[in-house]
């Protein structure tokens, strides 16, 4: 119990003196924070504290906890087939859920994603889709189950009711400089994703220039951190390490990568982006203990059937031509060479800045807007030969993503050597 | 200049990470959030960071800089004397300046004190002189100086318009758990006496279990700062470092303080809260360069002139009774032997439970409330004799201040030691 005089400061104080919180401290802060008792400014200072402080593995497995109990958790058991779901740390072209879900969902493993928008120079799932005509990115609980089922896979929104601590959390970390905390994201990520009813989840940490952790030692913590709050809550979890020094496949922003996943389950598609797709649908199949073959569901045409049902079953129309920027400028060469690098944080800020991202969550975002790649590294190029292009819906944010651009691509005299994207594997 | 996308997460970001803040970024962080456009959650934020990182020396003259420059600064020119004063950080019993001011006066040198409440178990100097009947604490600026000129000594609440950044961040420190914080607190308390327009400042910087500096390091670190602040204004100051381990004097409440500081300043009182008053006078008078011997001003009855003019100059009157709190309860010793310790907290706490004290900065105060010690460190008792009386307005009151009371006096076998008052001095 809390004692009679314990209150929000007290809770600050402790946790600021380097102090473990309670069980029913932490319960009590989330759940007057999320009732409006405890004040912003209280959390946020308690969330500074954290930044510098940590939080021992009781404590955060009792912050999720509470998290989680701050809202409702969905009953996926109606579905009928094991559920599993897949979150990425984001990354610059990582449209990977796109193919994902429906290649999972033809395995006979149901996919329960609940997804969120692009912040800042990643983009976000729900962008992605949005940019199919008529795609509905909000579905009501009945109907995501419904789907589930029927179709297997659903990517929708989550409801206000889901880990409502987390929304509220999540809002002032982003103003308060609070975000870059191990434990925070952590129970940020896990406290959605347990409370969603998911039997397993797969979580692609993306380490390196164009992510969230550019740190592999801190990348690797964060996985570990994750995939323990994951058995302390009753579901399995294993997380993978990807690369995010280039940016993922060819394109970056939403109809553009809208076309590269439908490239992807038709059998084609970057290496890179089919790569890491494989990868994520194996280690999917066997938390589910579904023995099948991802690469056939792609190859055989059984993929792409399964996105078209999640697509029609979500409003979209499969066969719809997506919608194109109005200008597109193509970026040329400077010299004759080899690529020797696409870095990824010019590239996600380039198609950020020419409208596919948002700088605040309530931006509007340019479906059509971003950047083709149309080398790889290691590749011979020759002076003013294109190497991308840059689409934006006016001179203004061209001009801005084109600035962005400046450094993206390098190209040198020497061979260039690729880091391969799948790194390590973190189970628990 | 800000660069162009420098934002308050920006400025948290910096300081979290441990880099120091530019002049600007601190010029506009206080400004904006003096007008609303920096939210409590931002400021919150700031000051955790500034826990865990501290600040430079010149990062903390551009803070300070920024909270007077967030309001006007009083001009005393029109005093036509010196005008020196004096802070305290805040202590058990600690109604030195009630005997100070008038000293100080009585010798030549203005005192314009603008002084504050009490909160916790410190009481506050506004709170004790409203305990005398008909006393106004709240005086407009040109009767302030009228009084300075007249009378020589003034002490009231300070008006809106004097840092009222410090307002914000004070209020705000003090439900976020980031009131302790040597930068903080220096700036906080700087500011507001350099923007008061005082020549020269005497710090009273406390020290021991019942203040809030428990630790001598952390006491002698609070001075240096305090006094490199002033001297980097244009504001002479120097610092003492007093012990309170004990309360000061045989008095702890309101009213009852105003009794003992009229007592002191009739020639008489405890010898502690003589000592620590005409060592504060003697720095004072230093500051401002009289040559003058307050001993003999206390002696011969200046000073009661004095504090007999200012209460009257703020609608008090010195001959009226004071209040006297309903119910009274003695405090026996449990055994025979020598009285080792008074413990400043406890004393402090029960007095502040009794009614002495406030919970929250909107709770009123009792005026007659509060502890009277009837013996000394070193003093033979005997079982049963009387060593404190408590003073409450109610039986809830009581009870809760005889609780905290408990432990208080340790009466031991040998022979007891008590430390000096004055402990240190720190010029620059």
């Amino acid at each position: 119990m809390l004692g009679r005089m314990d209150t929000a400061v007290d809770v600050i104080r402790a946790k600021r003196d380097g102090r473990a919180l309670s069980d029913d401290q932490i319960r009590w802060f989330i759940d007057a924070y999320t009732r409006g008792e405890v004040a912003h400014e209280q959390a946020s200072a308690l969330c500074m504290a954290i930044f510098f402080r940590g939080m021992g593995a009781r404590e955060l497995s009792a912050w999720t906890d509470a998290m989680i109990a701050s809202g409702g958790r969905l009953d996926l058991s109606g579905v009928g087939r094991p559920c599993v779901d897949k979150h990425s740390t984001g990354g610059v072209g990582d449209k990977i859920s796109l193919p994902l879900c429906p290649l999972v969902a033809a395995c006979g493993v149901a996919v329960p994603q609940l997804s969120g928008r692009g912040l800042g120079h990643t983009g976000g799932t729900l962008d992605k889709l949005e940019a199919i005509p008529g795609f509905r990115t909000a579905l009501g609980t009945a109907e995501f189950v419904a789907q589930l089922r029927d179709v297997g896979a659903a990517i929708c929104a989550a409801g206000d009711d889901l880990a409502p601590a987390d929304r509220l959390l999540y809002a002032l970390r982003d103003v308060t400089a609070t975000v870059e905390s191990i434990p925070l994201i952590a129970s940020s990520i896990m406290s959605k994703k347990i409370a969603e009813g998911t039997d397993g989840l797969v979580l692609d940490v993306k380490v390196g220039e164009g992510a969230f952790m550019t740190d592999r030692g801190r990348a690797e913590e964060l996985a570990r951190t994750m995939v323990r709050l994951g058995s302390d809550h009753g579901v399995r979890a294993v997380a993978v390490l990807t690369g995010m020094d280039a940016p993922l496949g060819c394109a970056v922003g939403n109809a553009l990568e809208v076309a590269e996943s439908v490239d992807v389950l038709a059998g084609g598609g970057p290496d890179d982006v089919r790569e890491v797709t494989l990868a994520l649908a194996g280690e999917m199949l066997a938390l589910a203990g579904v023995d099948a073959d991802p690469a056939r569901a792609l190859d055989d045409g059984r993929a792409m059937d399964a996105w078209r049902a999640l697509v029609r079953a979500q409003g979209g129309d499969p066969d719809a031509s997506l919608p194109v920027a109005r200008l597109a400028h193509d970026v040329a060469s400077e010299r004759d060479g080899v690529v020797a690098r696409i870095h990824a944080l010019p590239v996600g800020v380039a198609a950020w800045r020419a409208g596919a991202g948002r700088a605040r969550k309530e931006d509007p975002v340019s479906p059509g807007a971003g950047v083709t790649l149309h080398v790889s590294e290691g590749q011979r190029v020759t002076r003013g030969q294109r190497v991308a292009t840059l689409h934006a819906d006016n001179e203004t944010l061209l001009q801005a993503g084109l600035a962005a651009f400046t450094g993206a691509v390098d190209v040198g005299t020497g061979p260039a050597s690729s880091a391969p994207r799948v790194i390590a594997r973190v189970t628990s």
